[in-house]
C-alpha cells in the first residue's frame, strides 16, 4: 500500500513540477512579448495555456483518487491537499501570463508600454523571471529556504507596482488612454503573478514544515489601488 | 461512522453557507460604498474581511480532518474536496469586495466614479447583488438550476465590463487620471467577482451532478483588456 502510495504521489509531484516549469516558460514568454514585441512568444503563451489547464485537471484528479484509495493521513494528507491547491495557483498564474501576452499581441507591432514605463516593467519582469526560477526549484527540492525568500522578496514587486501607478498619474507623461489602461492592468497582472508565487511558496513551507506562515495564502493585502 | 461523517459534514457546510452569506454582505456593502459614498459601509467591508479569512481557514481545516478521519469516497469525497475549493473562492471574493471598498474609502467624500460611469457600475452592482443572492441559495439548496443560471448569466457582466473600457477610452469624457485608473481597476474587480461566482457555481454543479461543466473553474477567458 505504502509503495503504491509513494509511486502515485511521485507521479502527481512530477506533474506539479511540470506545471511550475510551464508557468516559468509562460512568464518568460509573456515578458518577451511585452518587452521585446515578440509576437510569436505571445502566441506560444496563449496557445500553451490549455496545457496548464489540462495539467491542473490531471493533478486534481490524481489527488482525489489518492485520497479515495489510499486514505493518507498526517504529512501525506497535507502533501496531497497542498498539491491540489498548488495546481490551482499555477493554473491561475498561467492565465495571468496569458493576459499579459494577449495585451502585447493586441498592441503589436507597437509596444503596449509607453517608453517611460518600460524600465519599471523590465524590473518587474526581471523580478518575476527570478521568482519563477525559485518556484521551480523550491518545488523540485521541497526547499523551504527558497520558499521563504520568495515570501520575503514580494515587497520589491509591490514597490515596483507602486511605481506603475506613479507613472500613470504623472500628467507630464503624454500617453493615450489605451496606454494608460494597459499600464494599469499589466501592472496588476504582474503584481498578481507575484502574489500567487507567494501563495505557492507558503504552501510549500506548509508541506515541508507543517507550519502555515500566513494562513492567508491567496490574499493581495497591499492596497492595490494607489 | 456514517452518522459522525454526516454531522461533521453538516458543520462544515454550515460554515460554507456562512461564508456565502458573508460574501453577499461584503458585495452589497462594497456597492453602497462605491455608489452611495457610504464610508461606514466601506469600513465594515474592510474590517469584516478577516472573518471571511478565518472562516476559510476553519473550513479547510475541517475538511482536512474529515479526509483524515473518515476517508470519504465517491460523492462524499467530491463534496469535501469541492467544499475546500469553494471556501477559497469565497475568500477571494471577499478580498475583491474589500478592494472595491478601499477604493471608495480613499475617494471619500467624493465618489471614486466619474458621473458618466456611474450608470454602468450601478448595473454591474445590481447584477452582482442578484448573483450573490443566487450563490447563497444555490449553496443552501445544493441547487444546480440556480448554479446553471449563474454560469449562463455571466455574459451580461462581461458586456457591462466592456462598457467600462469604452467609457475609459472615450476622450470626450473629461476625467482625471486617478478616475481613469479607478474605473479600470474597479471594473476589473467587479468582473472578477462575477468570474468567481461562476467558478463557485461550477463547483456546485459538480457536487450535485458529478459533472464538471467546464473543468476550467478559475479562468477569466474573456480578453480582459480591451
Amino acid at each position: 500500500m505504502r509503495v503504491i502510495f509513494n509511486e502515485e504521489l511521485k507521479a502527481v509531484a512530477d506533474d506539479l513540477d511540470r506545471m511550475a516549469q510551464g508557468v516559468r516558460k509562460s512568464i518568460r514568454g509573456a515578458g518577451d512579448a511585452l518587452l521585446k514585441q515578440d509576437v510569436e512568444a505571445a502566441q506560444t503563451v496563449i496557445d500553451g495555456d490549455i496545457e496548464l489547464d489540462a495539467l491542473e485537471e490531471s493533478v486534481v484528479d490524481q489527488c482525489v483518487k489518492l485520497l479515495a484509495k489510499q486514505n493518507p493521513v498526517a504529512t501525506d494528507l497535507r502533501v496531497v491537499v497542498s498539491t491540489m491547491r498548488l495546481a490551482t495557483t499555477f493554473e491561475r498564474m498561467g492565465d495571468l501570463a496569458k493576459h499579459v501576452a494577449e495585451t502585447a499581441r493586441r498592441a503589436y507591432p507597437a509596444s503596449a508600454l509607453p517608453e517611460g514605463a518600460k524600465e519599471t516593467f523590465q524590473q518587474m519582469q526581471d523580478f518575476l523571471d527570478e521568482t519563477s526560477d525559485d518556484v521551480v526549484s523550491m518545488l523540485a527540492d521541497r526547499d523551504a529556504k527558497t520558499a521563504e525568500r520568495i515570501i520575503a522578496n514580494d515587497d520589491k514587486l509591490d514597490a515596483l507596482h507602486h511605481k506603475t501607478f506613479e507613472f500613470a498619474l504623472d500628467e507630464s507623461e503624454e500617453i493615450s488612454r489605451q496606454q494608460l489602461i494597459d499600464v494599469v492592468l499589466l501592472g496588476r497582472f504582474l503584481e498578481r503573478l507575484g502574489d500567487h508565487a507567494v501563495s505557492a511558496a507558503r504552501r510549500v513551507v506548509f508541506i515541508v514544515s507543517g507550519f502555515d506562515p500566513s494562513k492567508e495564502p491567496s490574499r493581495d493585502e497591499e492596497g492595490s489601488i494607489e
